[in-house]
């Protein structure tokens, strides 16, 4: 059993704060994110769901602009670039496959 | 973007229903679960992260016994035993790597 909050948070990005749990196959990231605070535009190889825990983000996936609220889950494939904006302080919830290795050097 | 209050739940055994989202690479599960109603010990040869969101579930993993609350994660490796019984309702969320293609024939 892992506890959550026993994990340290680690800063990524300027206002962008999360713990991760790296399993075999995957990684969750459990962020905690400032009002305002921007998430460039970038892509990757994993495939990603995102879902709003808490709060509203806007999330652009392909061009295609949205903000999400709980209970409105983002698919991303890999390679698709996505970029967003916090509109309100957030709790966002980040699966990844496969493993973000880069994560896992940071903090 | 899906909105997850537009899927359908699947009910797949006593006592627990739950709405799919079925990704390249994933598997996800939102679940609700009655008091009382046992998950039998199975395996599969899916790598699984349980969550609680709302209630007490016991959870019984490779044959150890815990009470799991919103904050606490479990992960259970491909073709682990686990088992479980639902201590008060709750709310679920899985995530199965790969997709859980037993599934997708559901409902």
């Amino acid at each position: 059993m892992i506890d959550l909050s026993k994990i340290p948070f680690i800063k990524v990005i300027e206002g962008y704060k999360a713990r991760f749990i790296h399993t075999s196959s995957m990684t969750l990231g459990y962020w905690e994110v400032e009002k305002g605070a921007v998430l460039p535009n970038h892509k990757h190889l994993h495939e990603q769901v995102s879902q709003v825990e808490e709060g509203e983000f806007q999330l652009t996936i392909n061009g295609e602009t949205k903000v999400y609220t709980k209970g409105m889950v983002a698919v991303i494939p890999p390679y698709v670039e996505h970029g967003g904006v916090a509109l309100t302080d957030c709790k966002l919830f980040d699966i990844f496959q496969p493993v973000r290795e880069d994560y896992k050097s940071l903090g």
